[in-house]
This record gives structure tokens, sequence and C-alpha cells, in this order.
């Protein structure tokens, strides 16, 4: 990763992923997302719809990454209190936002349909700019670095990817997979050397077993083209070495 | 909850889950597995595989939780760095593993066998234990609190199954499960009163969508069967005072 390389956290704010009820599959997409926009999900953390850890988190992170994103809690019931909590992390108040309650009229069609749960939803802390909502309409907010989405992974994605479009991003991160049926512990002392011999990028071994046999994708990440080919140049020829036949898939994540 | 139960905390160590390559399923396996044992994992943290982030994430948390769980990193390639990480954290030595090496030596049918990749699992910190490895051979350890455990999913599997049986819970966690064709904003307000009436339980309201319409799944969770059954019939007649049919799914956690 070069310096310029622009850097994220995720914080997940749910009982229900920490108790297995429910399976995150927002990480992962996020994940792939950003760095298609040459971000680099540095770390995430799972926590429960308690305040005390909301807060706490949220204070941890916002300092030490570029962006923080967090899924969880913007519902309409008493479990939903991740708005309050970033307004108290960032010590400003928090009403009802009348952006989002004409959102909110707009969508339930009439200011009658917005029960005491559905106006839980417009409260907004002061200073937050709304994120748009294309699936069920109730927002998410921004406010510094921290962008704040639903947990529901539909609207996530549609959340996330209004706001993917206007972040600053750094250099495009590139990425190969250099695949092979050759064991990973029969190359692991030399794959060492040629993850030395590269410090800017990141080289991930990943072993596999198929019908075929153990096979290993090694998977090179970086922003410098030029040491990204060399590297799986080098990497072919060490399973070739060892009785391989690799493949290499080349992903520009960087659309 | 009450004070008795016994917390944990994850910490899952490897890029592939933070770019997206690999899809977490680790997570979900765990917190319902500790569930059935008395034990409530109330975190978790997805890092790199940098050396800085694993130590101070390993010493950041295991004062905190009762038990730590980490998985990933225990491989035999230069990005398997769990191991000198924990030793580190904790200030021991790291080598190889008398036991470990005696196990890899049966695995692999032969002492010639172990290379520099297959040894490099071998390395223990001093002072831990091995964590039995039933599906590939190759060990996890446990050190103090510390649990560190194989990344694979078939392999997690197999230790965490091992190990549970052994760790010291506190009282079953019972949950139960009323669902109903009801929206959420609509019984959000008293929904968040029945919550306030029973603060030792966890309550948690999950909104889905399907043909027939808006459905809402009330979870409840605690260690007292008497509140337990209270709050199931008022969260039941709420659902029927807004035309609701509720059913309940009695879930015993606990073996």
């Amino acid at each position: 990763m070069t310096e310029h390389t622009k850097t994220a956290c995720l914080v997940i704010i749910g009982n229900e992923i920490l108790t297995g009820r429910t399976q995150d599959v927002n990480l992962a997409y996020i994940g792939k997302k950003l760095l298609q926009k040459g971000i680099k999900l540095m770390h995430a953390r799972v926590i429960c719809d308690i305040e005390a850890d909301i807060v706490g988190t949220i204070n941890d992170v916002r300092k030490t990454y570029d962006y923080v994103f967090t899924t969880g809690g913007i519902g309409p019931t008493h479990d939903d209190i991740t708005a309050d909590c970033i307004a108290k992390a960032f010590g400003v108040g928090i009403d009802v936002n009348e952006e989002a309650r004409q959102i909110l009229i707009r969508h339930y069609k009439g200011a009658e349909h917005l029960n005491e749960g559905r106006m839980r939803m417009t409260r907004i802390p002061f200073g937050a700019t709304l994120i748009a909502n294309p699936v069920s309409s109730a927002p998410g907010f921004k406010l510094e670095n921290v962008y704040v989405m639903a947990g529901v992974p539909s609207v996530m994605q549609g959340m996330l990817d209004g706001i993917v479009t206007k972040l600053q991003g750094g250099p495009p991160i590139v990425s190969r997979t250099v695949s092979s049926l050759v064991p990973e512990s029969i190359i692991a002392k030399e794959l060492g050397e040629i993850a030395t011999k590269y410090p800017k990028l990141d080289i991930g071994s990943y072993p596999y077993f198929r019908p075929g046999g153990f096979g290993l994708s090694l998977v090179i990440r970086g922003t410098d083209e030029a040491e990204i080919s060399a590297a799986t140049q080098d990497l072919c020829l060490l399973l070739k070495r060892h009785g391989g036949d690799p493949t290499v898939l080349v992903e520009e994540t960087f659309p």
C-alpha cells in the first residue's frame, strides 16, 4: 500500500449479529466496494446495541481512519439507538430533522401516518447531512467522517452505492490472483521470500480443497502496476517449479 | 443478562475478510455455540495480518472479556503471524512445540515430510496448551483466556466443538421468538415500554418482508424463565392488539 491509500473502519451494530441469529453480509460488500475506490477497509468491529459500546467505539475509531461506516440500529424501535449514540459521541444535540420528516411524509403518503416509531427515524444529529435511502426512504446520515447506514443489506447497499461516488479515494488498488493445484506448505518458504521482495504489495495465500487435490490461490494487491506484474511473474514461476500449471485472474477492481 | 453471564470476544484475523474476498461465517457459528454454553459473545473485531494490529487488539480485549477467541493466521505461510503475535502480546517466547511436531509427523507420515512451512505450524508460544484439530491435525492453542483457532470454517468448528465442552459457562441463556405479520413501526412505542419493563432481558426487533406483507420477529433472550414467559405473553398480546396472529418459537439454546 502506498501512503496515499485512504483507510476505512466499519462498525457493525447489532446483538443479532453477535448471537448468530443474523449472518452479516455487509462487511464483504463494503470491503469490495471501497477497494474499487482506492479505499482500504482496515478494521471492523461488531458491537451490541449498548450506548456505552457504540459511543466508545465511534470515538475510538473516528480519529484513526479516514472514513468510518456504521451499519444497523437506525430503525423505529427501542433497540435502534445508533443516531442518539452518534450525537453523544460527537457531543452534539439531536432532534427531528425537517428534511428527513418530509421524506417520510412523502413515502408514507401523509403526515398523519408518521407514528412515534416512524418519527424516531427522523431524529438526526445536529450538523449531519442525510444519506439517501433509495429502497425504503428512511435516510442515513453523515457527520464529519462517519457515515451511518441501515443494517438491512439491500438498504445498506443502496445507501453505500450513492455515497461511494462522492468519496475521495486513493490510487486504484489492483489485484491479481494466481492459482494452481500446489499444496501451500510446499511453497511457503519461497513465497515468504517473494513477499519480502515486494514490501509495498499485499500478498496473501489461500489454500483450497477440490476434487482434483489441494490447491492454492495467491492474491497480490497494490497500487503499482509494474511491481504487481513483476510479482505475478515471480509467483507463476514459483508454482511452475513445484509442478503447478498456474492460471492468472486479472481483477481490475477500479472501474 | 445477569451479572453471572460469562462474556467473550472474537478476533477475526485476515486481510481476505476485510477485502471481501472471503465471506466470514465463523462469527455466527461461534456466537451460537457460546450462547448454548451460557457465554455471550459481546464483541468482535476483524483485523489485518499486521503485527501491531494483532498484538494491540489482543492486549486490548483479553482483560475485558472472560474469553477471547481468535480465528485465522495459523497456517504455513509468511502471512500466518498469529502465533508469533500472541507470544508478543503475552511477552513470552515461542518455538517449535514437541507435542505439535509429533502430531504433524503422524499426520504427514514421517519427520522427513515436515518442510519449513509445516514446521511453522508447530511454533507455539511458551506456556500454551494445544487445541486439537480433528480435521487437518495442525493444532491451535490456548494461552490464559485466549483461544487461538484456524480460520478455515470446518477446522475452526472442529476445534471449537472440542473446546466448548470444557469451558466454564454461565446460567443457560434461553430465547423465544415471537413472529407476526405486523409492521415494526406500528408497535415500536409499546414494544419499547415492554423492553423497559424487563431490563434484564434482551428484546430485539427484526423486521422482514415476505410475499404476505411486512412481518416482524421479536427475539427475547435471558436467563430467567419466569421473566421470559411473562415477556413472551406481553409481546403476543401486543401483536394481537395490532391485528397480528403471533407464533412463538421456543428455542432452548442450552443443550
